[in-house]
């Protein structure tokens, strides 16, 4: 577990998550702002928020998978892709690049523009119950549309996943704006409303709605329908940051036939071997040798 | 056929088929609620059914072909695709979907802002006989589409399946939300006509009109622009289920130069020999073993 | 000559040019109404054009190359793609599909509704020899584009070119509409004009321009930006249709190294030999034979 | 050096620059004039800049790059992608081709709709320092993803790079357009202030912020994220123009294991040998010969 952290590639993982946390708010949130010359409409905002996730998968995808989003770094940890030091330390970079996107955000813009910076919040007198529905069912095609776009296993064309997990964010805010603003992510909401101060009493709706639906959608596509041939231990040393492909496993001597599997954490792995984005290549080394 | 049924990819893809018309259906109707601050303009209506529709395929089209409309799967019927039994589980699938989707999108919309849940109906005067030569066409346009993105026989660069669908569905609703709010999809039409109790005089058009232009669309694409050399026989024990590739077939020791040809049903198929989503390998054995 | 008339492939291609030029203008223009609930916005019918032709380039471009478009046609006989005969055919196909697809919409709008149906004309005080330099401009991108995205002499990734070439349409569009409404395509000016007898005298501009921007973007990319290996006598054989491919040609003994430009014509060939979009493949026979 | 120049390669890809920026410009301004029949949308113009760079890197840039925009050959200058001749001879090509494109514009535009022909400017009060960061951020956005798409390293499924470096740009002008018009690309600023001659005292912000940003990108995807394994002597030879790959570099022997790398200049290399986009390998010979 302490290897993992020391390596390149862990560090500069959890850089580009900072790095693309930041620009995917300060983008998102800066399509939303006050301007007197004439308000955003819904499909613009939509279009920016989808537009700032393909691009920034697009860019940055290849080295850390691009979450930018807690829920889908706890999708990906319930899915058994990543350990548990990865995801904290993703979920802290995306919390801190919530926070700087919109403090740059809140800099670079005159003060009569900024309204409440985007901040989320139940509009039109939806019920926090409702919210949270809302906000599961939008987080739930959206982890759905990335395990199957970054499917390793898949032979099939899956055209361009970054387009498609871009537009998959278009998709829920032209349902979600008019509900909560939208938020499919508690990083995205935490930026704003700690920035502004503006939190609301129901600001839980967009932790608990976002990680449910994504829950949800990591168990449905990983255990439901498609079911891995991950024993028990192989899903505890990843979770560990302790599994290493390549060898015999805990000296069980099973056949392990998804060591392409361990790449899941990254959506974009080059196929070289000195690649920086496959993790878990410096992990402990197993108890039994060839 | 009764073999079809027992089998654990028939079961994942019925529930595929289920879950992500539930999701179409919540998403594409959400996207046209009555919202007071402003209503969803065209545009974003098209580019929602359209995105729901690209985003379900890319998520779950590897797991039952996402075909998530009755006439949709009519056509893999007439096309010799697709089992009459599987053919008739997924409309049940899809239909149960429909009301699932738009009865939770009932529970999580404020009343004020239901509408009609955006049930189909004829505008501005449109006469049942052109309503159901603009649906006809319009979904005519969506199944050509749909049987040369996922056309296992072609060679070049189709792009991305998923989202030239999606496209295409976006296509219809910028000419048909003005006609007839737009079906091109009974299942879609059944929703919140039957949820909200709204159903008219026409609703047999949103049935007719999508069914023929798919029926068209499918005769034409598999029978005159591409036809295959798939016998009679082949036909028939497609059609009941019990076709078997790989094998001599019905003792008449013709060649079978189309094997890849049964995985139309399914849109996006790994090639791995486990996948789930072959459908027919379990039938009933052929009649003349080599 | 006479024996690519005879050839099945050949009249599916212009059947296919037939039926895509119908649905396109049908779309177009059907996206264009003059709806009393609100007229369409600009973007609205930019984005219907484009993916008409992008869901329609997709469906049956393997089959005739989905021109659906004299300017095109004319384009790729310039760049020595297709025979004289088949630009002619194709051509006819596709003013009847125009005027086919113009009548449809003409039967299935009320009244009050069509306006003219999308005629071409000048708007906004734009002379005749600033609408000719605009629809110019804007066909070129279209066609030069085209080239680009179908060229089968390249390695690199295209991505979709069906969906790159719709949303070069779209493009086009975005600034034309305002200017002349946009034709880059003589058989839609046609339709609409023919239909409504609504041709103004600067008719002729949508069919100048066009065809001057085709025929530039043609030159420019068959013969400066990517000059191909093609003698006088080939490219004439190709004019004529009577080329070979895979013999000797016109007993000159040259190397023939890009067979492969021959399926050019059309878009998206499938590599299989049996293809019925390999034209030129039952033409005359060559005069030496090995 | 004065080989390079000499090359048809080179003079193909700096009339490729003048023709795509000629065009660009045309078609981005073209989307923002003032027509009096209504004011373009915001996103309108957005998807019009981002389409016209998405079609003109499909249809022009194997044979380019398809840069169009000084800061973006900057960034690659930097990333020890191509020679600073070349480097030169673009940036003028693009400034040449802005002016080109802003003229014909105003040629075939009637004057009372030209308006200031979209010169960029700052808008609601942003200040010059606001207004560079947020050009700054941007433009790195974008030029991240132009690396990203056409990393020549990457095994993974990347989609359309065309489209997705498209969308970047309309994804920058959804937020930009608001503080300065957006430009993202000096060029694009010079055009039409030049033509117009509506210069302010601002003008360097969209020259400073586009530089600034690109350059940052460079350096962070080039040497922080996925830094190559090029010698300094590499990196010069590059940056004068006389790398010859396939060879002993120098004499020192080292192993060059990225000899691929030098087509990163061109974003779509076809693999042929005699592809005209592979720029360098008309240089000087190297020192020490096998």
């Amino acid at each position: 577990m302490a290897n993992e952290i020391r390596s390149l590639a862990f560090l500069r993982a959890n850089l580009a998550e900072f790095l693309a946390t930041t620009i995917f708010v300060f983008l998102g949130l800066g399509s939303a702002l006050n301007w007197p010359s004439g308000l955003p409409t819904i499909l613009q905002i939509s279009l920016a928020f989808g537009l700032a996730i393909g691009t920034l998968v697009q860019a940055l995808g290849h080295i850390s998978g691009g979450h930018m989003n807690p829920a889908v770094t706890v999708a990906f940890l319930v899915g058994s892709s990543i350990s548990l030091l990865r995801a904290i330390f993703y979920i802290i970079a995306q919390l801190l690049g919530a926070l700087t996107g919109a403090a740059i955000l809140y800099g670079v813009t005159p003060s009569n523009i900024r309204g409440n910076l985007a901040s989320n919040g139940l509009h039109n007198n939806v019920t926090a119950r409702q919210a949270v529905v809302v906000e599961m069912i939008l987080t739930f095609q959206l982890v759905l549309c990335i395990f199957a776009s970054t499917d390793s296993h898949r032979k099939d064309n899956v055209g361009s996943p970054a387009l498609s997990i871009g537009l998959s964010v278009t998709l829920g805010h032209l349902i979600g704006i008019y509900f909560t603003g939208c938020s499919m992510n508690p990083a995205r909401s935490l930026g704003p409303s700690a920035i502004m101060g503006s939190f609301t009493k129901d600001h839980w709706v967009f932790w608990v709605g976002p990680l449910l639906g994504a829950v949800l959608a990591s168990v449905l596509y990983n255990y439901v329908f498609f079911p891995q041939a991950k024993t028990m231990a192989v899903r505890t040393a990843i979770f560990l940051g302790t599994y290493q492909p390549g060898r015999e496993w805990e000296g069980q001597g099973e056949q392990r036939n998804t060591p392409l599997d361990l790449t899941d954490s990254c959506v974009f792995c080059t196929s070289s071997s000195s690649s920086p984005t496959k993790p878990f290549t410096t992990s402990l080394p197993s108890t039994s040798l060839p």
